[in-house]
């Protein structure tokens, strides 16, 4: 890149490190249609963030971007393209940090699903559902130029979505795991307390649910003993194939592990009573007596449980698996992307008795 | 059944008809710990309902019968077994009609998951999760022999619960093909909302859709065209297999039908600000600009098909696909229970050359 | 159709009544590149059989019909579109009646897989894989207009092609029940054989294949119950929507079902002994003594039920499977085509409170 | 172990090396019937190998071990236990090393599927199946005792079974990885040479074939790179929860890798004519001509690979993918038994607010 973004970049990252600044990473437009690209979208041109004007001190970038966990709680955000840009897209190529209470900034952040529910509650142990999640929309918010990272520079813009779209998927995998085995030994609780762990399809389940939780872990370990380090610079990344396989893998059987464990936990999960049904003191004592499971755990030690279970299987977290640092697709293009297929198809053809033709 | 039990059925069925009573089946028990018999659990011995004493007038039940949907908006509560008996579980072995407002009858019904949420709202379009499914308590309640059944026939237990098992399992199915009808209607408007519809792997998704829709309703439908008439009885009921086969068909692929939904509706499905945003002066003009998706089609009609995906994809609504009308496992077991293997193997020994012996 | 095709058609039956001639269906044509139309191949222009020249008494038709069972045993060849055509692919609108000897048309068969091997042999019970699919050439073959029922009518191709295969997928069902019946029958002798039919993940998938056989059947029989009569025409054929998920249902389960037989049976499948062995005087007693699973069961009983699991596991049988009669694509294509997605979305759209606008 | 074992391994080992034997490891028992422990099988005891009699030399076996790979090309004979041995199993709880040639033994192999298949060969490139797995009869041979390694020490039998497959699952890993390379770039030729590598559900399945490919290297490296040290041994070994999930995954997986391929290539997999039609000089020519796909690739190309891909579904190699190296039951059971419930129990019940007590 022409302009040295190599020093702005690392004064950036000072600035970042002497205030201690957190930062979001802003990178999913919000679309429009989805059929059409950034400069072709049909009642405005704002969908995808882009130049909307331009000065010797800076630019003026117009757009929005969403699905920004914890916006509002950050001091920096850090703006980058979310796909390749054509020519034609030019002006949407463009990275660049703004302080969050930069003026034409605005925060629209989700409330949790159930405003009322406390961490830590009976009924809801990890609250009311995440929430937290914004759209940020810039309008015409002014950047000058050395916090400003690409600038219509459009065959960049496809290596930051995919060198962020790396260590996105590794982070997703890194914080996957210790979710999962908290699931597992959860659902080795309600088993244990329904008294069923000893069943064949129990051990089944829960063998399923292992095998998940060790085939996460073991995808995005493997991503960064085996990370890319770059040639003249700093910057070493998870291996590309294997955090995509990571995220990938994790995505792909979410819902396999959510069904095991509604499996397991019965239909008593969605007909649960409440706690002020258990603090009742007509429905509470005979709630005592009736939910309990195997006779030596106490009845509340099994309610929790599954309480626990429920909110594990919540349906944010379920849409956070599935769509979070990316979408299936998206990873399973990066796998297609970077499968050595010249090597393989002349192993192949070495079996085959094909003579060696890189073209055919 | 020695006792006249065919008279006193006619004669409760008569006062149900004369009286326009809506009745509850009540069959789940709580069943506390799932490895040990009705009469072999340790700390009480009223996980299953059974009779606790008995009179030339009636007998007395105790117990809790759970996930009765709606128990609190009907007249009548009909009590019936769970599970196949054992002579020692002689005392559980019992059916028998009980008016809700009974001595001795508790009714504790589980709130919406959130209370506030309205249906036909703009967040919550199916309001606040279904919520009035209940624990029922009997608690020692008495009743008159007439609405006695089956009273320690253990042997017959298992039949009703069958019996039962044949009509709900067909009941899930009616329900269940036009909520996916709508479901997949729903994935439709979303995927031509975000101009997405002619692309393969959407056309895939949506495939995949109307199949789940139509294998649904086409073993549903063939149960009720091949129904059983049980001889000298004016009982007709669906074809066990089919129905079996029906409900099973549509609890297995819940999981991957959510999984579609959400794949298509993108991470947006979590992260939908909500109505009073909308409405906001300030954020409500982004929102509309920002949020939609073909040019043509108003923001709000894809905001609100999003939202009742999320509706749609509910977990009370994928715990009830799973686990309502009788888990798997017991779908499974009935379908292994009503195959003709005789015939198959004696198929199987023909074409592989062993002689037909009935016993290997 | 201008000609009047309905008399050709009438008189060409009564023939075939007459002789009792067999016919075959040649549909596929052999295609070339996939990626192109058929008048736009590059090498030449016969990919897909085609009309090269005609006169006042018929047709001169070029081209090739692949996998054509048993081809080399019927008496007349019934060509016909396998594919939507567009006006530019106008000579490719054909379909005719050929008899098997006419001038120009060569049959290639395939010989069975392992030609030695026989039917009903010990070693090989089915004998060596099914043999006699035929590529069919038509070099310039002459077919006179009263064999010629599409010519050039390029509109109407498609109708000839999704006609048959309303049949075919129909004909594909109603073969495959009574093979995974013999299929299930093989592996509950199997399982009683080697002394595991009780254990709860054999019971499982049993259970599983009975679903297979019993839900195949099911969506065959009711695409029959629910047939759709043409008006003005004697023309009855199975519900489209029902014939094809009938088929795309045993073709994407037909692995699965292949993985638990082996999974039942075990290595020894692809290890079993021959029966030169087996009558070696050597080594004949010692695998009576040894290749015998529960007591009372003779050795062979097992060997040979293992040895039938092999031959309805075998490769021809699992690729019939999944593409004879059309590959699951094409399934998945016509069950898309014909879903009501008109009304799905009008009732999704009332559910969510969305205007009800047939364009939107 | 009271014997030193230790020096006779040694010894043993050093043997092994002078005469640079090869070694085949004989582990399978033949298992009569499934349901019954070895001493309890009913017709005979020999089910299982074991110690027939014993004098102060050595020991006498009686027995036969199953699937031995290519038995007939080793020097020795390593036997070992199949499974976890009881005391009143202590005869059957026997390693020690026997020499191919030694007396009382008997090889019985399997040929390959097709015998007159050679390898390299157009129509079956490698060749006709693998053959050359083997029962052997261990009939009374007298082993010495420094040739045995576990005599009725039951307790140990269990180790020797379960270290063995941590070995024996990577190796299934380590050859499995380089196939499916050969796979994928197989796959990968077709599509090209149909024309059809472009469409998004080729890409889809080749997507997933990679994935396959890189997982099951994935899983395998990871388990050498996190190898476990034995304390005061040199014995280093993978680790066990990776190398079974390793083997696990392209068990699961493998019938859907099948599935890919042979919708990739079509039918014509099953019904591609043989090398004499090509070679014929009236077939010959035409299937040149109509079995091309893409213009710029020649025909022979094509089949090849299309007789390749055939090859490398073969119904041998699917059951070995399965069932080599243990079944999936197997690795299932170890990755229960691997899993650190303890601790995941007690993360889910810090999150579920109950009390940490190692009981319950």
């Amino acid at each position: 890149m022409g302009t040295n973004y190599s020093q702005r970049v690392a004064a950036y990252r000072k600035y970042l490190q002497d205030t201690d600044a957190s930062l979001a990473m802003c990178m999913t437009d919000v679309k429009g249609d989805r059929g059409l690209h950034p400069s072709k979208q049909k009642d405005h041109q704002d969908y995808y963030l882009h130049i909307v004007d331009e000065n010797k001190d800076g630019i003026v970038i117009r757009g929005a971007k969403a699905h920004i966990s914890f916006a509002a709680a950050c001091h920096e955000l850090m703006v980058l393209p979310c796909r390749a840009m054509t020519e034609d897209d030019k002006d949407y190529a463009v990275s660049c940090g703004v302080p969050l209470n930069a003026k034409g900034v605005t925060i629209i952040s989700t409330p949790p699903e159930i405003p009322h529910a406390q961490k830590g509650s009976f009924d809801f142990p990890l609250g009311g559902g995440l929430g937290g999640d914004a759209i940020i929309v810039f309008d015409d918010v002014f950047v000058p130029n050395e916090r400003v990272f690409l600038k219509k520079e459009w065959r960049f813009a496809v290596m930051q979505t995919y060198m962020f779209s790396n260590f996105h998927r590794m982070t997703a995998d890194a914080y996957k795991y210790p979710i999962i085995q908290k699931f597992v030994g959860c659902a080795m609780l309600i088993a244990e307390y329904n008294g069923i762990e000893r069943y064949g399809h129990v051990r089944d389940k829960i063998s399923w649910l292992v095998k998940y939780a060790e085939t996460t872990e073991a995808l995005g370990r493997l991503a960064c003993e085996l990370c890319v380090s770059e040639a003249d610079s700093d910057l070493v990344y998870p291996k590309p194939m294997l955090s995509n396989l990571a995220k990938l893998y994790f995505a792909e059987n979410s819902m396999e592990s959510i069904q095991h464990m509604m499996d397991l936990a019965g239909g008593i999960m969605a007909t649960m009573p409440r706690e002020k049904d258990f603090k009742n003191p007509v429905t509470g004592p005979m709630l005592q007596k009736y939910l309990r499971g195997k006779a030596e755990v106490p009845t509340e030690y099994r309610v929790k449980a599954i309480n626990l279970a429920k909110a594990l299987c919540g349906e944010f977290e379920q849409i956070a698996s599935l769509n979070a640092e990316g979408s299936m697709a998206s990873q399973r293009l990066q796998i297609y992307g970077t499968a050595p297929f010249q090597e393989w198809k002349e192993l192949a053809k070495k079996m085959a008795g094909i003579p060696i033709d890189k073209k055919k």
